[in-house]
């Protein structure tokens, strides 16, 4: 469970982010990860030679989102194959890491898959263990070509939503290029209005508690050169009253059979000053996100984080040993108890509009959302 | 423009906190603040010797809420006259601190028209100076009296409109005794319902940009024993979709004449999804914070506040010579554009009722407000 940080070299500094790769130098393979907890201020490389290790840098956010939670996933699932330890331990503590992820357990568990029937068909360890990288490389490499293909179907029912162009779009949490084997799913498209010189200003909320949109957004955002100011997600209601939002863009983590939609907290009340004020609501996500298993919001598990993460304000750092707590900055008294849901659920009737790589759906129905799930399957069969 | 800083003794800690005092040692008056920008980590008082630095206490928020804005106004003229400043100088600075609050400019007024009338009368400067210290003296004791009163009709309605009791009230900002003469604003309410034993959870949200809810409000809260749980302003959505807030109670900075409610940047979401969600909304705040000038939401000057303190955190303590921008920990890439509105305005369809020290308005209209404005005056004369 030896963790490695490697600093970036000044040339490392393009906007190729290596959010996510596998590496085999002479020690053995490796899982190397763009630390998502030192950014803005750090690019450090986090060095998982190990499924524990790399359950660990998925429990405290070094690396976060969706579809990245997926890769990640069975990639971890290749490294314990690879380096001979036991997989169905390690794909279980994997798809454990964190409850409201349903991309990290389609992630393990396809690498598992690929791995057990290699085993079931009488192949040796070290062929199971290479079809669980081939399983893993795959989904890296789908999941890129899922990312273009969501911004080019967001991007069409943005402009068709907002005929006049110059869109100003409000987006939440962090949905690029460090969640995803591409460009990301939200954040995908703002950046192809952006490239199709169609974006007037992306709203980007902080996102308290852990500001992955002051850190990660905003840095994204700088680093493609797109028109953006950020803003408390208390803020995003005078922006609304204003008029100057014409849709908000969001990813998912979740996404139910009837269209509820998981996301980051502060999704939610979005959903319903959006509604409020007449803008679209617009979720994007790879199929992969809607869940057939989980029938409506209710169901879904919402993951409850430690208090400390709002009791105090964490700066971006690497980890230190020995840190009270969150190691962060205390802004409350101590002893305060606090309410830190890491996720809210959106109803359909509030959703706009879900993008995937498959196609849109809208209005969002149950029925809708099987079909497209449908033809998913088909079209990878 | 000497300020001060004396650490509390611990035979300080008590609940009776000196949020504004006047003092007379052999050096002359001053106005002893208890400096806000240290809360909860140290309490810390800040001595004016004179207006300017009075001013910049309230720039930098070292003293922030309405009701205390126009008693430390009030205090301000009444310094700049006790130590032979020139007084109508003193004023309007003082006046045009932060343009939003309305009760900084009632204050200063007030004590600036006492001190006018002795020399229109022929009194001598220091005759003028004890009527601008009698005048800042009153409105302080009579800003006690009227949040005693605010918290007896908000307890009246909250029972009446929650025939349950067992309250869970939501709050944003600090609206306590740090912002009054005496309990505050919407925090006495929910302090006499804690007091009455029908409150069952205060929901603190945190209120970024400045976090005066983690900071300010818990630090009360804790201190008067009462059930509290902190959240990320964003969390909010979370608590109402669950059911788990009975009420929202807040304070505002200036009510326009047609019902609209300015306060701290947060609130209109909040009554957006109260509406939503059918929560009653209900705002608490003396008659002087109803601006008959303003007509209307659209009327009310937002002040704008620097970016830095979105993109970066601050954290509580006494202010430093030499620090960057605010001093705080960048938490956003170098150069990022940030929205900062202090206030938004929620028009008065989305209030269900505004709570005085003369009664409460409900359904809130122009006519209603006007005629419990006109009562307020008769009272006085």
């Amino acid at each position: 469970m030896a963790d490695q940080y490697a600093q970036f070299g000044e040339d490392k500094q393009s906007a190729e982010i290596p959010v996510i790769r596998w590496d085999q130098p002479p020690e053995g393979p490796v899982l190397v990860l763009l630390d998502q907890r030192t950014l803005p201020t750090d690019e450090v490389e986090l060095v998982c030679t190990d499924a524990p290790a790399l359950v660990e840098a998925i429990r405290t956010l070094a690396v976060r989102g969706a579809p990245v939670l997926g890769i990640a996933g069975a990639y971890g699932v290749a490294l314990a194959a690879a380096r001979g330890f036991d997989v169905d331990e390690a794909a279980a503590a994997l798809a454990g890491a964190r409850p409201t992820a349903v991309n990290l357990v389609v992630g393990v568990r396809r690498a598992q898959a690929a791995y057990q029937a290699v085993l079931a068909d009488g192949g040796s360890l070290e062929q199971a263990a290479e079809a669980a990288l081939a399983a893993a490389r795959a989904l890296h490499r789908e999941d890129a070509e899922a990312s273009a293909r969501m911004a080019r179907h967001g991007l069409a029912l943005l402009d068709e939503l907002l005929p006049g162009g110059g869109h100003r779009v409000l987006t939440h949490c962090n949905t690029g290029a460090l969640v995803s084997g591409g460009e990301g799913t939200a954040f995908a498209v703002a950046l192809a209005a952006h490239r199709g010189g169609r974006l007037r200003r992306l709203w980007v909320d902080e996102t308290r508690p852990l500001l992955q949109g002051a850190r990660l957004t905003a840095y994204e955002a700088a680093r493609n050169g797109m028109p953006y100011t950020l803003l408390t997600d208390n803020a995003a209601g005078s922006l609304f009253a204003a008029g100057e939002v014409d849709a908000v863009l969001i990813g998912a983590d979740r996404i139910a059979a009837d269209g509820s939609v998981a996301n980051k907290v502060g999704s939610y009340p979005l959903a319903v000053l959006a509604r409020y004020h007449h803008v679209p609501f617009v979720v994007v996500a790879p199929v992969t996100t809607v869940d057939p298993h989980t029938p409506d919001g209710a169901s879904i598990e919402v993951e409850q984080r430690a208090g400390h993460e709002v009791t105090e304000v964490t700066v971006p750092r690497a980890p230190m040993a020995g840190a009270e707590a969150g190691g962060g900055i205390p802004v409350a008294p101590l002893g305060t108890q606090a309410y830190n849901p890491a996720f809210d659920v959106t109803p359909p009737e509030l959703v706009t509009a879900i993008v995937t790589e498959e196609g849109v759906v809208s209005p969002v129905t149950a029925e809708a959302l099987a079909a497209l799930c449908d033809r998913s399957r088909q079209v990878k069969i």
